[in-house]
Order: structure tokens, then C-alpha cells, then sequence
């Protein structure tokens, strides 16, 4: 594989749901993530950039619902 | 085409600009969304994932201008 | 909610893994998603646009593996 | 290379951290941005399409810090 | 308007239909948008991040319709 | 922080240059992104889901030239 530490630049994005995780999580995402791609591809951290998305629960959807009503059916099916 | 319902994860990101959508019609889109895929591509709706994008106006251009720009002229060019 | 089907221009990114969609069910997918804006959101078909990124299999992770991976471990336990 | 100015629609993405941007300076970015590609690429300015997204600075990384730990570092270091 | 020149990482991704940039034009691209950056915002080259990606046709759909039916369509139209 | 692990679907996009990473690379990547998310934001990997972008040189621009122009300068100022 080459070697081209000097000049290519990866770019990562991480989308999360609003509110799970705090300031110092999200320093940790971003120092582990970085780490991943020093040790295995070998990059050069001063071009690492990483940027993270939080997403609001209204505005994330799976199985067709947003994240607002699947978690309103759990916390429900708890009680 | 290959049947992999169990473990592909079909993820869906919609641009819109800020304000045009109320909380129920993004949940209609989100389920509308999921539909087309389960029903067009016969993914399993436990893994597909949609993410709404609300774009505030001041950052999202077309022609060159800024929406706040495009709307404030069309909104002139109506009086 | 605002009225601005003139101007703005919603844009959808889809992203499904590469081989599983043929390409007339790609035609069918732009075709659903878009109706879905046209209705529930009442948006210009005009300026709807929507992007699908086939990504390979090699390039798809979840739980930790990429799609090349599950796939084949799957195809093991069904034998 | 095919002249189709009518019907394609390029996207441009833009992330800049929150608070470098003043919205006249996001207007002239958006207008330049447009420029390059109507003048490179002949593209129709009617379909270019550019949404910048300001990152807030506890969520972009460089060097496996975020944004808020560098420019604090490098604020000490000016002191 | 913060001077942080030094550390932040301006990222630009940028969509086109495949087929219609040849090399030269995309380099012409690229060193047009960093321009714009650097002007308008101040920033440093150095960190001016740009991607180009290019969309098949079959994969970018606009009014319902994939560009390469709309691209047909309008090859017809004209004959 | 709200626990949430059946629900939501971190989301990772990482985009490198083309030609950096073996198979078993991009495998180890995908492994160790996952588990940065499962060890700071104790999510759940099944849900977590990592694309890599493999980015043409001739489409990934640094300082307003493309990755095949930084690439062969700095061939050259080697020899």
C-alpha cells in the first residue's frame, strides 16, 4: 500500500443522536477514532479530521418512526 | 439481485431548508421513505435509518444566492 | 408551515450496499422517495433531487464487520 | 465532455466551524462558489445548489482534539 | 469574526454528474472553490479540503426520474 | 447521558484517498471505529454502522490542487 502520510487528508463523519453523549465523550470519540486511523492506515494525525453530527430525535427515523416516538413506545412498554 | 435482508443497513439523509416541515410531517416522511425502500428494494425496515437535515436559510444557496435572499426578493416581487 | 415550493430544493442521499438494487428498482426508488416529498411536503418535483451511492461491500461495516464478512458468514451457517 | 447544462444539478457541501462566518461572508461564499462552477464546468446557475454546515467547535476534531481543546491551547500559548 | 486561520479545516464535497468534468476542469474546480475560501474567509490553503464526487447517471435522479431517462428524454425531444 | 442502546444507529462516514488501504485494513478500521463507539458511548455495535469513501486522487483536492498533482511534486522534489 503506499505511503503518503505527507499529503492525503481522511475525513470523518459521525452522526449520533442528539443528547447521549457528553463534551469529554465526544473528545474521547474523537481522540479513539483518530487513534484507529494512525495505528491501522498509518495517516498522519495533523490531517485527521473528524466532525460529528448530532442528530435531533425528531429528525432520525428507524423502522419508519422517528427516534421521539420509538423511544416514547419504550419508555411506555417499561412502566 | 441478491437477497441480504438481514444484515445491509440502507441509510437515508434529507436535505430540507428550516421551517418548511412541522414535527408530524417529518414523521410522515420518514415513514413514507422506509415504505418505498421496504416495498422497492425489500430491505427489512429494522435496519433502515433516515436522517432529516433542516438547513437554515442563510446557509443554503441556489443561483448563487442565499434562500433569506431568494425569499425576501420573491417575497417583494409578490406586493 | 411555510409555503416555498418555488425556491428550495430538497436533496436526498441514499445509500444502499452495491448489488442489491437493479436499475430499474434505482428508477423505482427515486420515484417513491420523491412522491413521498411531493405529497407530505409539498414540494416542486422540479427541484427534488436524489442521489444513491452504492457503496461495495468491502466498505460496509456493522458490528464490527464489513458487509464481505457478514455475508459470508451467513452463507456458512445456512449450509 | 457532454454539454447537459438543463438537466443535471450539482451539490455542493460546505462545513466550516461556527463562528468564522459572518452571513454576508457566507452569502459571498455561496455567490463564488456558484461562479467556479458556472465558469468551469458551464453548469446553469438555475440548479447549483450549495448548503454550508457550521460545526460547532466541541464536535470537529483535528489531530484527535476537538476544536474547542486546540484553539484554547493555542490561546494559552499566545499569552 | 474569529481569526483561527491556524487551526480549523474547511471541508468542501462537491456533486456532479459522472461524465460531464474532465481532469482539467476538476483541478480547475478545486483551485477555484479554494479561492473562494481564501478570499471570502480568510482561511489557509493549507487546510482547504475539497472532494469531488461523481455520480453515475442511473444513480441521480431529479423530478421523479433518473438523469440518464431525463437525458434520453430530451435527446428524443430534440430530433 | 440518556442510555439508549437498542434505538439509535451511530452512523460513520470516513473518506480516504484511493489506493491507501487494503481489504484488511479497511477491516481493521471498521473494527476499531466500532469500538471506539461501544467504549465511550456504550452503544450497541449491532447498530453501528461504518461506510468507507474511497476517494479518486484525481477528485480530492488539498491547497487548490488535486491529489494526483500534490503526489507527483512531491515525487519529484524526492528524486
Amino acid at each position: 500500500m503506499r505511503q503518503s502520510r505527507e499529503v492525503d487528508l481522511p475525513y470523518v463523519k459521525l452522526e449520533i443522536a442528539k443528547g447521549i453523549a457528553s463534551v469529554e465523550q465526544k473528545r474521547a470519540v474523537i481522540r479513539g477514532i483518530t487513534d484507529v486511523l494512525v495505528t491501522q492506515l498509518g495517516r498522519d494525525p495533523e490531517y485527521i479530521f473528524v466532525v460529528i453530527d448530532e442528530v435531533d430525535t425528531d429528525n432520525w427515523g428507524r423502522k419508519g418512526k422517528s427516534l421521539t416516538e420509538l423511544w416514547s413506545e419504550r419508555d411506555e412498554s417499561q412502566t
